[in-house]
């Protein structure tokens, strides 16, 4: 029985305890949130609406008082800068950790300085940490890395992951700038509400797996525009308005486009797929029609690596050198 | 760079040594075989046609008098027993091993006993050792267990290799059975030289990565026999003789199929492709149109696991729990 303290209960940290709940295996222990409304809350009642008799604490310490955990789910941010601190406490604590913190799948290129901090912490405390997901973590980084154990070379890595909007979700197709207008994208483009962090960090975890020195990383978002007035989602569309959001990430050597990620997300989008062509010897491609929808996978992988920090080195990990992750459910 | 000393010369291991031959990053230092028509000749010429100044020796020792090796690739034999004392001289000689013999992929359900003393003298030694390849060793169990990693739960899965041997070498339409009378097929299934190993372990590492305690698992071996009369393969085949072999196996629990591997090879065959279904929270399938090569992927895999399991544990070791070994070739 794996112990848990779960840190962060927005929605998708509701969703990763919801999960844990349900398994065989892992126990939540402890549950922290800063939000007022949640403290002193039942952390089962509010996340699957049966209690379990953990309530919500402002601070880890608090948490843990009469409870001892084995490893540290982090749900909070998404930046690395921001994780830090909240990494440092749980690490001192000696607690593993497994955080859907999109920047820290792979901040050695991004962000050296914190991730050498945070690589160090976690060594003189003798613990492993992890940032881990769908994506980051899983879909456009690891699957693809897993894939070239089977090449004699690889030339170019290009994944696509396209998802259809209609079927997600409110907020999801809000959050993707679907029935904004122009203006409204752009705006929301600028502050940076409407980007999917993570694309640059699978470059780069892709570039490490392959031990390709990349020399350019870029990263582009635009709009996907309405051909025709749309009336499958959540709000009209209309005719050459936004219908969601599509960011390419580019990695280069030499001038050589060598790894290439397209994410687009959109409300009526013909088709959802989650696609993987590896150029080299041999060359191939991998397809998930239908695509694997996020909200699911990110929160059992989140689960399943549980598990698996347990038994990994003590650092800053990665996906590429902690063992495989697998669904550990019983049957 | 890694020194390799490589056990087994055959079609595969040739194949093998030609991939490291090809790679910056390794280097063969040392080369063993049995065969007397081998003994002495040079390896990089036998494999690549190209000479790289090392000769084939007939036992470890000679082969490493002076040299130093830091990992050895073997490429011998598919049956545990036979790879038993091979592994335990390289491992006495502080060599971590990266094996394509079958049985080693995952032998502890099958040959526990012999998986035991393999693992007690790997980690008395300081070493890992682990067995990979194509099939057993990726497509039909690591890959699986990989994609299960977003996975909530997993009801069932499902793993096809079908592959047309119209456009394989002859050897291998030979291998499948393809042409064959009946009777013909019927004494080569018997005797064994048909036979694809490996799905039985393939189907334990899949339990043993889900967390699985399988009751019964059963293997079948069948001709795939021609609807019409064939010409695309080495020789005509007769309506209604073997044009090659179907092997399935099956995991269960408590009755209930859980674990599916279906392996078809025949000549003829409309369409190659590998594909894993996957059936639990989410429910995907996830498919490679066109199928991998098996003898370039196998070579590949086995030339980048040696990276990899410098960095493993010491310990008999499965795929589950060596760090990824992507392709490390440069770009």
């Amino acid at each position: 029985m794996i112990r848990i303290v779960q840190l962060g209960l927005g929605p998708l940290g509701q969703k990763v305890a919801s999960y844990a709940l349900q398994r065989e295996g892992v126990k939540i222990v402890g549950a922290v949130d800063l939000d007022t409304e949640k403290i002193g809350r039942d952390v089962g009642e509010l996340c699957s609406g049966k209690p379990n008799g953990i309530k919500i604490s402002k601070t880890l310490t608090e948490a843990l008082e009469d409870e001892k955990a084995d490893v540290a789910v982090v749900t909070t941010v998404s930046s690395l800068e921001k994780v830090e601190p909240q990494v440092k406490e749980l690490v001192e604590a000696h607690l593993p950790i497994v955080s859907t913190c999109e920047e820290l799948s792979f901040p050695w290129k991004t962000q050296p300085k914190i991730a050498k901090r945070i690589d160090e912490v976690c060594k003189s405390n003798g613990v492993a940490c992890v940032g881990t997901g769908v994506n980051p973590g899983f879909l456009m980084d690891y699957l693809p890395s897993v894939l070239s154990s089977v090449c004699q070379d690889v030339q170019t890595v290009h994944v696509s992951r396209v998802q259809d909007a209609s079927v997600r979700r409110i907020p999801f197709q809000q959050k993707i700038g679907a029935g904004l207008t122009e203006e409204g994208f752009k705006e929301k483009a600028n502050n940076g509400t409407l980007r999917h962090v993570g694309l640059t960090e699978s470059i780069h975890l892709i570039a490490h797996a392959l031990n390709w020195e990349l020399d350019q990383v870029e990263e582009t978002l635009e709009p996907v525009r309405a051909s025709k007035k749309i009336t499958s989602g959540y709000t009209d569309i209309d005719k050459e308005n936004p219908r969601g959001v599509e960011q390419i990430g580019k990695g280069f050597i030499d001038g050589d486009e060598k790894i290439t990620l397209h994410f687009r997300a959109a409300v009526g989008e013909e088709e959802s797929y989650d696609e993987i062509e590896i150029e080299g010897t041999p060359s191939f491609s991998s397809r998930i029609s239908g695509g694997i929808n996020g909200d699911i996978a990110t929160s059992a992988i989140t689960v399943n690596t549980v598990a698996a920090i347990l038994k990994a080195e003590p650092g800053l990990r990665t996906m590429l050198d902690i063992p495989v992750p697998a669904c550990f459910s019983t049957a």
